[in-house]
């Protein structure tokens, strides 16, 4: 009977283990605050390149307010957002990964969406790099995608690296500032394998993978 | 005698004014305001791109502030910048065109050095568009030129493209908050004659118009 009840017992234990680690749920943000921080010209004359990071996470209000600067909507009757884009295509999507996951960034509800249960975190720097392992060792890598299918159809390659490459760096430094304004650390990058971490993203073949930033408190 | 007098006073007045008509002196900005402004996440909730412009100059005072939130030095020490740029290649030169004149913003004196005297405004918007002719009335148009010449000897054509066109977004939406927070109007655009206003800025070529965005009040 013990015997029974043991086992029961551990074959509840496993279930619910292996249930909370399948499943990696979407994450509704707190409302951000869209007033406050430290004025423009303060955040302008802080903002810098960081190369050094503590592990320390984020909290869920500051994953907010940084995910709305980037690229939230401020003008929710158009639905048009802090950054702009190039005909308005809103083409850059936002993945923000994290050690229990990759999610993807959701500016209509303001959610975090899973994607790939999965620390991709390692693969957002090029080969084993000593140099780089506090910059991947940062708690959040955002990792910005344009998706050709959100363009004007017709668009040359050309016009669409452009603009993908524009529109990125738009949000890039919206969250330089915001991370200037609340004291983190952050780096902008180009220099990642853009087909393995693309695959380990699972992206359909209309995305691609323009910039990566890492974002966390100073070592 | 008088008419003597006249006469001199004649020459004199004409001299006068043609050497200032044909001098385009550099223009020392008075030092920039970097500190207060309005909060970020504020400037974030208003910024927006806008097409109605008025033709109100603005004052020497928001010109030097406007620029160096652009891309001024923030690090004297180093002479790094409120925006980042591809291994720190700063590779991207503001020109600023006004009524009197075309100039190059120069970061590490704060001067607009004199480049045309000449209205070149009506050349950042392709063909003669009436919908744009409040765009082109704004009195400052910033021209976003990338020298391939400051960039690393042997880089790709498509890297070259992508960094410029990255580094000059970076500029941009600094442009786009300091206007959110100081109640300025602005369109950031990729749709002119790049060749022909090329040839009237007098570019070398190594130079390329990566965008130009409009600043001025609302109308």
């Amino acid at each position: 009977m013990l015997k029974k009840t043991v086992l029961i017992i551990a074959v509840l234990f496993c279930f619910v283990s292996v249930s909370i680690a399948a499943d990696l749920t979407p994450v509704k943000l707190p409302a951000p605050v869209t007033k406050g921080g430290r004025p423009l010209m303060q955040c302008l004359n802080d903002r810098k390149t960081d190369r050094s990071f503590s592990t320390k996470k984020l909290s869920a209000q500051i994953l907010s307010n940084l995910l709305w600067a980037a690229c939230g909507i401020n003008r929710p009757h158009s639905g048009k957002r802090t950054a702009p884009s190039a005909l308005n295509w809103q083409e850059i999507d936002v993945y923000a990964s994290m050690e229990e996951g990759l999610y993807l960034y959701n500016p209509k509800t303001h959610t975090l969406d899973p994607v790939v249960q999965s620390d991709l975190r390692k693969h957002t720097a090029r080969l084993p790099q000593p140099s780089r392992s506090s910059i991947i060792g940062a708690p959040l890598q955002l990792i910005y995608v344009a998706d050709y299918a959100k363009m004007r159809t017709g668009i040359s390659d050309e016009d669409g690296k452009f603009y993908s490459a524009t529109d990125t760096a738009f949000i890039g430094q919206n969250v330089y500032l915001y991370c200037a304004s609340e004291g983190l650390s952050s780096i902008i990058r180009s220099f990642f394998d853009g087909n393995s971490l693309a695959k380990e993203m699972k992206l359909r073949n209309t995305q691609k993978i323009i910039l990566v930033q890492a974002i966390g408190y100073p070592q």
